[in-house]
């Protein structure tokens, strides 16, 4: 879908190719009734749900755990205006299912932070949006391929 | 500030220093009760404060006008586990004043999706964060000068 504000809706699908390509993305939370946002790397489960790995005892982890996040990441090039931008929205959860771990280990990404601890949160993909900049003022005609 | 999880805590005039080098961040706030987060350009204003531009009926502006939202920008180099964030929190307000309009519309960048009717938002640097990543597994060694 093409808006007239220089934003292409993206699909569902079209998102999650996106989040695929990339390791690096935001959680954003509430943590004492503020807005909070914390880089991360993840990967993405075959639903699109979004897998991190964290300290048990992180504050991450407990803010997180039962609550509706969004998880961001996007790709922007400043200079020619272009690139594109994807938020899942979901319920966030810690994962306490044994059975799960062993796969989890094995795909989800080291934390920034390694811990002796460590837990795996899962976002669920209730929400996919996202959006590309097509219509900038372009300085260089060119846009990412992204 | 060292701290033993890998991350150095990074003082306010660190944050404002490195935020002072980039030229996107994301805004975080609330959207009909759900988490939201957007990708805009911005500068800093002398004191700190984050200004952007966008336009006057989007739901950016409507959403975060007198509201506590989160304003981050990262550099995080994924493969070298290495990098800095840093988090902006305060009340966001569209600016009103029109004695300050011609000096925004000098410094603020343009905004991705022009309008014919523009307003400027500001947000108060009443909280500055920042971290940056130390003492991560580093495949190589190397960490962002940052």
């Amino acid at each position: 879908m093409h808006s007239n504000d220089g934003f292409r809706e993206l699909g569902r699908q079209e998102c999650l190719g996106l989040l695929a390509k990339v390791s690096v993305g935001r959680i954003v939370y509430t943590r004492q009734a503020l807005p909070a946002v914390l880089p991360v790397n993840f990967c993405l489960d075959d639903d699109g749900a979004v897998l991190l790995r964290t300290c048990a005892a992180s504050e991450l982890a407990r803010a997180v755990d039962g609550s509706v996040v969004a998880f961001e990441a996007d790709e922007v090039d400043a200079v020619a205006r272009a690139g594109w931008s994807v938020v899942v929205t979901g319920r966030a959860a810690v994962v306490n299912d044994p059975a799960e771990h062993e796969h989890l280990n094995r795909v989800v990404p080291c934390s920034w932070a390694p811990s002796p601890v460590e837990v795996f949160v899962r976002v669920e993909p209730e929400l996919v949006t996202g959006r590309e900049l097509v219509g900038g003022r372009t300085l260089y005609g060119v846009r990412l391929s992204g």
